[in-house]
C-alpha cells in the first residue's frame, strides 16, 4: 500500500497533466465561444479544406475572400439599427431648423419615435433620414460626430456601449480567417462612413475593407482649403442585389465565405456560392430571447422591421446548403465579458 | 619587396571586397532605376521618416496609404491610351451590328482612327465608348475579354506587351513601399475592371486595391446563375475632382503620398498634401521621346490630349512642393529588361 502522501502527489501531477491538456486543447480551438455542434464544424472544416495545400479544395491566399454583413451579423440591431439611433439623436438636434419635418415622413415618425411607421420605409426610408443627418458637412466633420458619438452611446437595454455588443463569437470567426490567410470584408446596408471610424479597433476590419451604403460626396477647394462635402443625396444602397454589385466594384473578386442575418443577404450568399470550389455560406439566425433577441416569422418569431428572416429566406438557406446559426444552440457565449 | 605572387593576391583580394562591397550596397539600395537625385532622395527620405518609430513623422503603418494613378504613372500612355486601343479593338468587331456608329461621334472618330479628334471629347467621350464596347455582358465575360486580350496585345512602338512596359522605376516604389508597410493602391481615370485582371501580376497590387472609372452592374439571376450585367451607363468617373471622392469611397483614409502625371491627378495630389504631417506628392514628367515620350506645354514640350501636363500644373507643382520627376534625368531605367 502507498502512502497516502505520495497517491496525493500521484494524483495531483495526474490532475495537473489533465488541466494542462484541457487549456491546451482550448487554447488550440480558435473558436471557444461556439458550442460544438453542425455550425462550428462547418466553419472549422471549411477553413481546413482551402488552407490545404495539395487538397482538392485548396484556395489561394489571395482569393480567400470572406464578406460579413455588419447589423444583426456582427452586433446588435434590435430594437432598431444602431446608425438609426444616432441618425434619430442628431435629427432631433436639427429638427428646430427643420419644422416642415413634424408633417413630413418619415421624418415625422422619427421624431416621434415610432419606430413601427419608420420601419415601413424600409432602408431607403432610413437613408432619407441619414441624408439629411449625415449631409451638409465635410467627410472629417462627420467622422468626428461619429466618433464622439460611438464612443459613449449605450444599448438602452444591455446598458453597454454599442461597440461591446459585437458578437464574440463573430469576432472569433474573423480572427480565425486572418488567421488563416483570409481577407475581411463589412459589407453593410448600413452606412459606410459611419461604420469605418470604429471598424479597426471593433472587429480589426480596417477602413478599405468596410463598404456599405453611402452619400454621394463632392470634392471642394474652400478658402485654400480642400476638402469632401457630404451631399444629401444618396449614392449607393448596399442591400439585396446592391450586395453583390457593392461587392464586385469595392473588392473586385467573389468571396468564398459570406455571413449575413436576413433577407438584405440572400443575394450576398448566393453570388458566393454560385462561384465554382468550396464555398460556406451561413446567416445567423436570433432566435434567443433571454441573451440578445429572437425575431423573424421562420421557427414561428415575430416579424421585425430591422433584419428581416422570413419563411421563403430559411428555405433557400435549407435548399441551398446555407448554414443557419442558431444563436441559442451554437453561441456559448455572445458578448465579449464587461 | 614582395613577390608579384602576393601582390596579386593581395590585389584579388582587395578586389574582390570592393565587388562584395558594392553588390552589398547595390542589394541595399531600393530603387536602383532611379539616378541619384532630388526625385529619389524625396521618395527615400519620405519613407525614412513616416517609418521611424518615435520620430516626429511617424506614421503607424495603417494609416501608410500610398495611390498611384495608372496611365502614365505606372505604364505608357502614349500614343494612346491602352484601353483606348482595347475598345478599338472591340469597337471594330462590334461596328457592323451598329451601322449608325458611322456619322455619330466619338464612334465615327474611333472607327477612323482619328486620334485627335477623338481626344477632343475627353475622358467622357472615352467613357461613352467604353460603355458600349465594356457593357451588354457578364463581369465574368468581360475579364475572360480583357485576360485574352492583354495577355498577346502589344504597344505598336515597342513591340512589347503593353504590360510589359510598367515602368520598372515606379514597379521599384511600390515594392519599397510595400516593404515598409505601406497599403499601396491604383486611383485610376481607366476602368477598374479592365485594370483588375492584371494588377496584381504586373504591379503586385490586388484587385481590391484597385479603383478607377465604372460602368453600372446589374446583378440577375438566370436560368439559376446569379451573375453581374454590365449596363452601357456609366456608374463614376475617377477623374480629377472624382478621384479624392473615389478614394474616399474606395479607402477611407486620406493618402500619405501620391503619385500621378497629368491634371487628372492634381486634385488627389491636392487632397493628399492637405493633410496632417509629412506627406509626399509627386508627378511622372514625360520628358525623354527617346527612351519613352515628350508630351506637355510645361517645358514647352507639345500638348496631348492623352496625359496632359499644363503649365499651370506644373506651377502648382511648384508652389505645393511637389516633386516632378524627370523620366530622362530621374530614371536611369524605364523598362524592365526583356
Amino acid at each position: 500500500m502507498m502512502p497516502s502522501r505520495h497517491v496525493a502527489r500521484i494524483l495531483a501531477a495526474a490532475l495537473a497533466s489533465i488541466v494542462v491538456a484541457a487549456s491546451a486543447f482550448a487554447a488550440d480551438d480558435p473558436l471557444p465561444s461556439w458550442n460544438e455542434g453542425a455550425s462550428k464544424q462547418a466553419i472549422v472544416d471549411f477553413v481546413a479544406a482551402v488552407t490545404q495545400e495539395g487538397g482538392k479544395d485548396y484556395v489561394a491566399p489571395e482569393k480567400r475572400i470572406a464578406t460579413f454583413d455588419n447589423d444583426g451579423t456582427l452586433w446588435v440591431e434590435h430594437p432598431i439599427y444602431t446608425q438609426l439611433v444616432f441618425a434619430l439623436d442628431r435629427l432631433k438636434q436639427l429638427a428646430p431648423q427643420h419644422p416642415e419635418w413634424k408633417s413630413k415622413e418619415p421624418f415625422k415618425a422619427a421624431l416621434e419615435g415610432d419606430m413601427k411607421t419608420l420601419g415601413k420605409f424600409g432602408v431607403k426610408g432610413l437613408l432619407e433620414i441619414v441624408a439629411v443627418t449625415h449631409a451638409g458637412m465635410s467627410t472629417e466633420d462627420f467622422e468626428r460626430i461619429v466618433s464622439a458619438w460611438i464612443a459613449i452611446s449605450k444599448h438602452p437595454r444591455f446598458d453597454r456601449l454599442y461597440t461591446d455588443l459585437a458578437y464574440k463569437p463573430m469576432l472569433e470567426v474573423i480572427d480565425y480567417l486572418q488567421a488563416n490567410g483570409f481577407k475581411t470584408f463589412i459589407v453593410s446596408g448600413g452606412g459606410i462612413e459611419f461604420m469605418r471610424p470604429w471598424t479597426e479597433r471593433v472587429y480589426k476590419i480596417p477602413p478599405q475593407n468596410v463598404t456599405g451604403s453611402s452619400i454621394k460626396t463632392e470634392y471642394r477647394v474652400t478658402g485654400g482649403k480642400p476638402e469632401l462635402f457630404r451631399l444629401g443625396e444618396i449614392a449607393f444602397i448596399d442591400d439585396k442585389a446592391g450586395k453583390p454589385v457593392g461587392i464586385n466594384a469595392h473588392i473586385g473578386q467573389r468571396p468564398i465565405a459570406a455571413f449575413g442575418n436576413s433577407d438584405g443577404d440572400a443575394q450576398m450568399l448566393q453570388w458566393t456560392m454560385a462561384g465554382d470550389g468550396r464555398r460556406l455560406a451561413m446567416l445567423v439566425f436570433h432566435d434567443d430571447p433571454v441573451r440578445e433577441y429572437a425575431y423573424g416569422p421562420a421557427a414561428g418569431l415575430p416579424d421585425t422591421d430591422f433584419g428581416k428572416f422570413p419563411q421563403t429566406l430559411m428555405d433557400e438557406a435549407n435548399s441551398s446548403g446555407w448554414h443557419v446559426i442558431s444563436m441559442k444552440d451554437d453561441w456559448a457565449t455572445i458578448f465579449p465579458p464587461k
